[in-house]
């Protein structure tokens, strides 16, 4: 198959259209339709039980557009960027790493210079125009704004919803009872600037995001369902690239996945990735390079899965160690730690610094206490050269070590503030959701199957009459009714031939069809009225009592076989 | 009871919380904590449910960054802003109509010039600094932002959600097979980018919205099951300023509500506002005056609410007629209208222009076969002074009326192009979610109680040991677990007495809480172990089977009454 058959699908039935399309499209920008929305909320529906009700994950949902101190402290207004480069023929702008896949090994790892070279050694010219292109200028990839009226506070779109947690960890610490591990999920919209996108929904501008962010003790990467997937198979492409498939304890133990809690959560992807749809012969999870890895991350694993684009990361696992905590601890000056109790308070020895309170109350009168209290808030390690700069009303004053002492304490503790380390699984909605229809793509002689799980699949059944006519249509749109009130997604079809009303079902994937046939209405059948249910897969047909169908669609969407019945 | 008091209920129990408060906020941001995420969540499944299931209507998810265009041709560009006024000592700035509101009835009617006299008569001066005001300017409230590279494409993040329906048309029209009614639903974010944003949630610079767009054949404004409801209450306050409670019949006969089409939407969505848990005797409707309704509608009604801010619009119900659809087919010159087909083809006369080819030949020469064309295309009306303007190879040529004659002809036609009309249940979804808190908030003797509607309450059931031994929470943890896998949310609570734990539930608007105690662990009961439940409206207890637990928990989520358990 090729992706365009596949999006031409999703266009034609309302998964999925080009935002904007009266005005011509824009690049990097794509609208969910009536059939796309359920799919997509389904996924997230899915993703948000395995780690909700499966993990104990809590759920929040922050703002888009943030305050430029939170990207500052992220890293992102320094490192997310990308080169473009104009050609000085037709204006077009490219991305500078792009012109020059075929002439380097690894172009993304490449500064401006480096590019700038390459292209000067290689006369690349503008692909468009044939033009001559301008210099390599870094782009930053954040979508930039003002909040509220004038210049004066930047704001910008969020490249990730991860931010949201990390800014709210003390909310979300207080709301857990100060305990670790403290697992949070969100899921949202994520914004990349795209110099130049393309891929269908592989490279939106605007994308959706199912973050999850889980706080642990860094002295404590296990996790406690660990032991029940240990045994479980991995297909993985470690740094030295060379693909195996090892159990999860064994890519522990041999040092290729870092702790176990990452494996746990690789794993866990694996499990519910398969879980949604997408081929399980189709997916491996590769390790970034060293100098691949994002700024803030210590260990990091893609899912990749083999689409006709090639092999496509759509979640990526990484360990993102205490980057963030620490950095926002920075800039904000607020407290970003975990205080962790010991099981017996400990008794430690500790050097501190004690203020002279005779020869400080000569020098600085009525302010000598103060200072005292200065002197006594910084550690040893603070004293420079004999001296020890302190911050004064707005003044650095130099005091020297006649004015104070180094003295020895012990004192009780009862535990000490660590910085947590941050699991995250970070899933790409949109590649999933493009993921999980390219793996249920079929196409025989014209004919085309989505066969989509039936716990995501936007329509469970389709419900027709044979005929609309004598009480048939009534029949089945009381059956219709029935089934949408249960909170079974059903679409109810009149028109056309049966033949062609089981076509459209399948081409968007639902995975049963009722019909509604003159054996329904024989009039002495009484409560034992008959359906026709159609399975999608088998093209078998049984014929189901019209009061067990509700049950019956109820097991199946559970995974019951057809077969079973 | 004060904004404050729950307010601060709202940031502890980790319903909501300020954005950004590590950095000291920003004005009009609130994120989501894990209890108002799934409360939010909830309030969104029941709307969906209302439309989707109830009115056959689809759900769409469109782009929240929109190009330049969309809101040229929606009219945001030049009608949505608020004038501004920056003090000249302290440079703050002010919405300039918020610092009249004593001294004029209607500020936000006034223009620049207005307000600006009534700044210079009255000697308004800054409120924080008493510093001198500024000029008065017009601020558009819409985020600006550039998408791609350079500033050559400016984009916007949306003020609604409705534009990404309307552009959308073609599609869903399409997928509707090109039928009328056409109902759509979308939820997400809308972005307004405030002045000066004050009164906690009720005025945010990033909100949610849950919008409904139905589209109807401008000459049938009934609906199909208006009769059902014609004869319920509503309590209106029309343009004439004058309240009353008349039938939804009453109202529309006497002119009061434009169509049926409207008033039903408008009872829909008192019924959907009193079951999320708006105290009715709180809810009213009033109608906007000419002179507020915004430029795109033809009537509207607010759903008002009695808060501790006074009245507040939460919904707003607008007849948008045919504007937005007009508004796009010029801008984007793509066909958005409805072909209305007749029960039977209707024979017509009508006048069209006849090019005169024996006089274009020998003037146009191979051109006359073009031109000839583009005279007949156009339509009588089109000519001016006996001169028609055609557009050729891009110039405008005058053809004079010796070179085309008008023409009766008759024929048949099935049907006709309608622009269809917009009928638009706007819901402001943070303002609903504040609402449902604070008329469920009851406060006694520093005792607080959330009476949470069951279906919204996002914990249903505590449920505890009554003592962290002897089986008691394992059993209890089963019996969590057990609700939690069939999808009821529970929260397992171990800490504190028991009258604690209830507190604790009783604050956050849990309806029911379960107690293991010793006499479930009596052995000789075996399957009949029996549970505590409580009820937090009455406080009253029963003991019920474990075995029978989970139909219990449904049905009372369903609406059964605890009394009769």
């Amino acid at each position: 198959m090729n992706a365009g058959e596949l999006l031409s699908l999703c266009k034609r039935r309302g998964f999925i259209w080009p935002s904007f399309e009266i005005y011509g499209g824009v690049a990097g920008m794509y609208d969910y339709g009536p059939l796309g929305t359920v799919l997509k909320d389904n996924i997230i529906s899915m993703w948000r039980n395995a780690y909700k009700k499966g993990e104990g994950f809590v759920e929040i949902d922050s703002e888009t557009v943030n305050p430029e101190q939170v990207f500052k402290a992220s890293g992102h207004i320094d490192e997310f960027s990308d080169f473009v480069v104009y050609c000085q023929g037709c204006n077009e702008p490219f991305r500078a790493d792009h012109l020059v896949g075929d002439l380097h090994p690894n172009p993304d790892t490449l500064d401006a210079a480096g590019l700038k070279s390459l292209f000067v050694e290689n006369g690349v010219r503008c692909p468009d125009c044939d033009g001559e292109l301008g210099e390599v200028e870094e782009f930053n990839l954040m979508f930039k704004t003002n909040i509220g009226p004038g210049s004066s506070r930047v704001g910008y779109l969020r490249p990730e919803t991860a931010q949201g947690i990390f800014v709210n960890f003390p909310h979300l610490y207080r709301y857990n009872r100060e305990k670790l591990p403290l697992g949070v999920i969100q899921h949202g919209r994520g914004y990349r600037n795209e110099i130049s996108p393309r891929q269908g929904i592989i490279r939106l501008r605007e994308f959706n995001m199912m973050e999850v962010e889980l706080f642990v003790d860094p002295e404590d990467k296990g996790w406690v369902r660990y032991p029940t997937i240990k045994d479980e198979t991995l297909r993985l492409v470690p740094e030295d690239g060379r693909e195996r498939s090892i159990t999860v304890s064994e890519a522990v133990s041999e040092g290729i996945i870092a702790n176990e809690v990452l494996a746990y959560f690789i794993w866990f992807t694996k499990d519910l990735l398969t879980r949604l749809g997408v081929d399980g012969e189709r997916l491996r999870f590769r390790q970034h390079l060293s100098d691949e890895m994002a700024h803030y991350a210590m260990d990091c694993w893609d899912a990749e899965v083999l689409l006709s684009y090639g092999w496509t990361e759509i979640v990526g696992i990484a360990d993102r160690g205490c980057w963030d905590l620490t950095q926002h601890a920075k800039w904000s000056k607020q407290d970003m730690s975990h205080f962790k109790r010991f099981d017996e308070p400990k008794e430690i020895e500790r050097d501190v610094l004690k203020a002279k309170y005779r020869e400080l109350g000569p020098l600085f009168k009525g302010d000598a206490k103060e200072i005292a209290r200065l002197i006594e808030e910084r550690a040893l390690a603070d004293v420079d050269n004999g001296v020890l700069k302190v911050e004064f009303n707005g003044e650095m004053l130099d005091i020297p070590e006649n004015l104070f002492e180094a003295v020895t304490v012990r004192e009780k503790i009862s535990g000490e503030k660590v910085v947590p380390h941050v699991i995250e699984p970070s899933h790409g909605l949109d590649r999933i959701f493009y993921t999980i229809l390219e793996h249920a793509y079929r196409r025989d002689d014209d004919y085309t199957v989505l066969s989509l799980r039936p716990e995501v699949a936007p329509i469970k059944v389709g419900v027709f009459p044979l005929m609309t006519r004598d009480g048939l249509d009534t029949k089945a749109e009381e059956i219709f009714r029935m089934l949408n009130d249960a909170g079974i997604d059903a679409y109810y079809d009149d028109s056309g031939s049966i033949g062609k009303r089981y076509a459209r079902m399948d081409e968007v994937g639902t995975p049963w069809c009722v019909t509604v046939d003159y054996e329904t209405l024989e009039e002495d059948r009484g409560t034992k009225d008959t359906v026709t249910l159609r399975d999608r897969d088998s093209s078998e047909q049984r014929r189901i009592p019209v009061v067990n169908l509700l049950n019956v669609m109820q097991s199946l969407i559970k995974g019951e076989d057809f077969a079973s019945l």
